[in-house]
């Protein structure tokens, strides 16, 4: 499956390898002309959901920041792995993937225990079969200089947005006129220095983000807006890894879900990603286990697809992460984050919704993916794809070809994305416009130069229909 | 003027500096809710300009890039500024700027030129009167490192995003079905590590581009749509220096911009700078001068903003970078660059229209802000403006809030930007949305009950218009 998706992706113009040929760099890609148009469209319908339909506002902070910002969110001292190196071959090694090949779970140990571990399994390099020196930590930020001389300081790339929106929050507070809730969206770059990541677009070491910010007052983590997905079936594993399936509504009465606000989040992400044309029987909710939630989050969870070629792959991140990130910011910048209201003094609490946008992507991808007798195609959503239309003339002569691009003016005038093609057979056109699920093709011939109207060719069911040019725009819309 | 905006612009959400709770870090903003929204709408703009408009693929590639990419580019060995530091206090400074302050012209000269200067003019240090050491290399990238062991590689934070563009041009070629010209725009992040940027917006460490690469055939530099832009009258500054004042068309006839493509792309630009609301008056172009091109180029221009502020600004650049950077790419990395068409080969030249984004944003606050004797608002273009609508109601009580509510809705499920403000008079509020420019505000009444019709009232004009809810959203188109 991802051979084939990859294929076409590579060949059409969806997303690629960066640096093909400086030998590539494993964790990087390039979104071509097709990719970034679904890529656009992905954040756009974020935008939708969250800007216009929830009120969040949007910020844009930079991704390189100096090193304040991440002792403080405690990435400097944690944000790492443990590596260990071949003393023959020099190869690096993470410890934890090691010790999970012969079915012990190191994760998160110290470096002492995964060392006796490593010993007492007597694991040798894979490469040379090397005997290791001593783990070491790895931190996964990647880190450089800011400036020169008495101003240097050392910065780092953001390994998540969250952190440069907490920031600046009292000058969205004051934006906010002093009240709660409110939400901040961040959509943009985050790196993480994998070691070698090896899975395509699922782990990236340049990466896209959607994060959301809900700053709430800890008394109240209602949500007004419950009842829109309260209705909404799931299947839910627990953190006991209890498989259930009932509705939102039924998981927050029962207390599996306990935070009302958390429910709606999670039920309104489903939303999201059915929007995107991610098919709703691949997606379920993940609570996280008590031993995986970070330590300052009093719930955690995740919106799963279940994807044919890496499993189970995690698309948004749910948490509260409670006033532990303006807390820290607090302590240490000295900068004041409480906030006063109705007579109490608090700092907000964080409801976190973290999308992903690369992982999404890549679903979107595998789950529009057809494959019929005579043709492949992508079921993208019309908000989704890349184009909304091609246009084509029939042949190429007798003012067909002006008649054609006419048509197409009048198209782009309009706003939407679209292409006009002279070559090939119609038939080989519709081929090329199904292999990027452009979801119209429009036609024009000789009856268009006596009717004015055009044959309009539906990408799902192939049907075609007859159209006045006069009337074309309302229908595409 | 510039104090005015940037309080302003603090105060309302719009643009801030980065990291204020940690001192700061020069070189670095933040877009805050009203910023981010007119950030997007230019970038919009970009798209629709060039990707709609012109036919443009996108691409985007990542920020971070191993260093053979820029050791091919030139930026490795050459992207660099000399530096002394002062041996007492340890400061840094530009070498060059030290001597231009005594009005000795430094730039681009070798170290040893340089040391000599600033001896023979007793050039010491500006805070602690010191003496230097040897002027160094101080190169304006980024640098980091990804990976670790055998796999570890040198990375820098591209200073441009032009490069990560070319390194996909065979995908590009066959993308296009091999077929010359193309366009392909990259809008994102590049990163250039200033000494001490003071100019706020106007030099970022980490800031924002559009650029759009047109590969092209070196026999064909002609363009088609010349007409569309043949009769904008323009200041030009040119390489000589000489002010003239002309039509575009009579720039090219008279050989004072030599290439048609080139001629056609300053003129679009114009017209791109007018439709983000610059002051046609306040822009200009400029060629530079035959010291200041790059070697490679035949010929490079600038569109000027004139800047009450920071003087000329130059807001893109338009160049002519023949085939030089492809053949370096090719060179280093042995991938075949040359392409063939109608029975010749060769390497495709490069004619580049580098926009800055964050110039264009702060130039675009400049040219819009108003002060009247009671109000200071921002005349934003309908598509630049954060919001196109405000939604209120005239009283809290009776009905109209919930009126208020339905009108709210119907104006956001259109796809508007809007936000509902129900807080202090009516006159306040107004004033509020026009501190941020936005055009339109509708008031919502006990008539509205009687006969669905609403106030709306215009931003610059300040006239209101009775409009029936029923037209409202055309109305608002």
């Amino acid at each position: 499956m991802q051979d084939r998706i990859m294929d076409v992706s590579k060949r059409r113009g969806i997303a690629y390898p960066s640096f093909e040929i400086y030998r590539g760099v494993s964790g990087f890609v390039d979104y071509g002309p097709i990719g970034s148009r679904i890529k656009q469209n992905i954040e756009d319908l974020l935008r939708r959901h969250y800007v216009i339909g929830e009120g969040c506002f949007e910020v844009q902070c930079p991704t390189l920041s100096p090193e304040e910002v991440w002792v403080a969110s405690g990435h400097v001292d944690s944000f790492a792995d443990l590596m260990v190196e071949c003393n023959r071959c020099h190869e690096c090694y993470r410890a934890d993937k090691l010790l999970e090949e012969v079915g012990v779970e190191a994760e998160g140990k110290p470096a002492e225990e995964v060392d006796a571990l490593l010993k007492e399994r007597g694991i040798t390099c894979p490469e040379c079969k090397g005997g290791f020196g001593e783990p070491y930590e790895y931190n996964l930020m990647f880190q450089t200089t800011i400036g020169t001389g008495k101003g240097k300081r050392t910065g780092y790339l953001r390994p998540e947005t969250a952190q440069s929106t907490y920031l600046g929050f009292r000058r969205l507070w004051e934006y906010a006129r002093r009240k709660l809730p409110f939400g901040a969206i961040q959509i943009g770059h985050s790196f993480r220095n994998e070691i070698s990541p090896r899975q395509g677009m699922i782990r990236l070491r340049e990466f896209n983000q959607a994060e959301i910010q809900f700053f709430m007052d800890p008394d109240d983590k209602s949500a007004p807006r419950f009842g829109e997905v309260a209705d909404r079936k799931v299947r839910i594993t627990d953190k006991d890894d209890n498989v259930l399936e009932m509705t939102i509504g039924e998981a927050c009465e029962r207390g599996v879900i306990r935070i009302p606000f958390l429910a709606y989040q999670l039920g309104k992400a489903l939303r999201v990603f059915e929007d995107m044309g991610l098919d709703p029987k691949r997606l379920q909710l993940r609570q996280h286990r008590e031993d995986e939630r970070a330590f300052y989050s009093s719930d955690t969870w995740d919106v799963e697809f279940a994807s044919d070629s890496f499993g189970r792959i995690e698309l948004v991140g749910i948490a509260d992460r409670t006033d532990y990130d303006l807390g820290q910011h607090m302590k240490h910048s000295g900068e004041d984050m409480k906030v006063s209201l109705e007579g109490r003094k608090f700092i907000p609490h964080v409801m976190e919704v973290a999308y992903g946008i690369d992982r999404p992507f890549y679903c979107v991808l595998e789950s529009c993916f057809r494959e019929d007798d005579d043709r492949t195609y992508f079921s993208f959503p019309k908000k989704i794809a890349p184009y909304t239309v091609g246009v084509y003339s029939l042949v190429k002569k007798d003012g067909v070809p002006e008649k054609t691009e006419e048509v197409f003016g009048k198209v782009r005038e309009a706003g939407f994305f679209t292409f006009i093609d002279h070559s090939g057979s119609i038939g080989k056109r519709y081929a090329r416009a199904d292999e990027i699920g452009v979801p119209y093709c429009i036609t024009v011939d000789y009856e268009t130069l006596e009717d004015d109207s055009v044959t309009v060719r539906d990408r799902d069911s192939k049907k075609q229909d007859r159209v006045l040019i006069g009337e074309l725009i309302e229908y595409l819309r």
